[in-house]
């Protein structure tokens, strides 16, 4: 049982399947359970509100080695630690792949939920977190760039994001007491995802590359790969970072940049222009 | 946004895999979705709360019919409505089978949450809903007994059982209120499952086969298939019927009839001995 003071509980769920959220032979079991935790709890802290619970349901094959699942569950429950939440329950079951189900709860603790819908012309935009890194790990282990095991430097820090996701947890609640407008995490990309609150809230999101923080590591590793780091940057996701929209004059909570503005319109504008990129993961393709 | 005014949320989850929960040629996908809704909405019951909230992901094959998917859900909803509650999200990816993952969540309306772990030496045991119908449906089926379509009399009542279990979700808060000290669905078997009160309680629960309600289905198809009747009902799981303890002087709510009784000791017992039955439905066998 999860007691909620204020009366008022918010929830997101996810499904992660082997093979297309994870390999094996890319992430350790506890990177597993720290990723799956992570995009779950950071639904929870762009609404606003505080991860609390999480609910873990697992189908796996039933000759899958226990020590895997042991680990996979301590890297869930480092994740939910980081996050301020704990696991209250779950469910097994055998299938022929691993899949996970997880579920987040978290509490408003008085605050009004931050909703995709509320942006308006004038806000500015405003980051809390990395865009981009875990696209561009995710591209060093396909090029074979990285391989298993600890990386130093830059392409070391984007494996690990692709890995391990760090979501800026208490950067949600610090935005809904600051006054954000609207927010989300960003999941599929940062241009998909401002599209969403684009879209829901009736306006255009205009984006600068300029403004984006933290690009040093995507150029260094977009330099060896050949490859431009906007792409990453703009359309990467599984970061979890949180995006949001701020009415102009809020003072900004510790961790959030500005990367852009909001007008009359519709759409995303990148630099003024409607970005032809690859336009965020996409489900089915 | 789940509003629970006394400021408490109770939740489930459960994973369902297809050719393990679930066969598309046994079962329509609305008769699926009633079933994955079914589960989880009677494990709020159980527990004496209010069914309010269902969380939905969906992992399947990127070719797997639009309509499928629609006729489930419609199947989720339909269940929802039995059951007082709604769907509030969900999460779709793709995968190489059908994984669903579903996860409930309910209010406890001031009442206590009644576990697992209340019951006590003297207090009556009794049982609202089947018992062993689902088991006897699927028994049936794998037969061949029963085809695809409807079926009439008894056969085809327990047939819908399997596809479509209805659990006696008003008959969960109607026992807490009624002072039960111990409650659970039978998801695994009436036997394995009062075994988990028994273990959770320190106590002997004790139950008279001649007690068991609803059995003249089970009798007829046992007859036609050459089985004991008794292990459908003893052993079988997924009718999601409500077990409960109830001190000796309370008043049962309609629907409960009283199975057996509860003593010092430990373990299950059937007519007064201990039973050689399956034992219930075990995961990984």
């Amino acid at each position: 049982m999860l007691r909620v003071p204020d009366g008022r509980v918010v929830a997101s769920t996810d499904v992660l399947v082997e093979g297309r959220h994870f390999r094996r032979n890319w992430s350790s079991p506890a990177d597993v359970g720290v990723k799956a935790a992570a995009q779950n709890l950071a639904d929870i802290a762009a609404m606003g509100a505080l991860p609390r619970t999480l609910l873990v349901g697992l189908a796996c094959p039933s000759d899958l080695a226990v020590g895997w699942v042991l680990d996979m569950i301590a890297g869930l429950v480092a994740e939910c630690g980081r996050a301020g939440a704990s696991i209250a329950g779950g469910d097994v079951t055998s299938a022929d792949c691993i899949v996970l189900g997880i579920t987040a709860l978290g509490e408003l603790a008085g605050a009004r939920p931050v909703t995709r819908a509320g942006a308006r012309a004038g806000d500015v935009v405003a980051l809390a977190g990395h865009a981009g890194w875990s696209a561009a790990g995710l591209a060093l282990l396909q090029a074979g760039t990285a391989g298993p095991g600890e990386l130093a430097g830059d392409i070391g820090a984007l494996v690990r994001a692709h890995r391990r996701p760090e979501p800026p947890y208490a950067a949600g609640p610090a935005a809904a007491a600051a006054g954000a407008t609207a927010m989300l995490d960003v999941s599929d990309g940062l241009v998909a995802d401002l599209g969403h609150i684009a879209a829901a809230s009736g306006v255009c999101v205009r984006v600068e590359t300029a403004g984006l923080p933290d690009c040093e590591p995507l150029q260094a590793a977009a330099r060896t790969l050949g490859v431009a780091w906007q792409d990453w940057a703009l359309a990467g996701g599984e970061d979890h970072a949180l995006a949001a929209t701020f009415p102009p004059l809020a003072a900004l909570p510790d961790g959030w940049r500005i990367i852009g503005d909001v007008r009359e319109g519709e759409g995303v504008l990148v630099n003024g222009e409607r970005w032809n990129g690859r336009g965020g993961w996409e489900h089915f393709r």
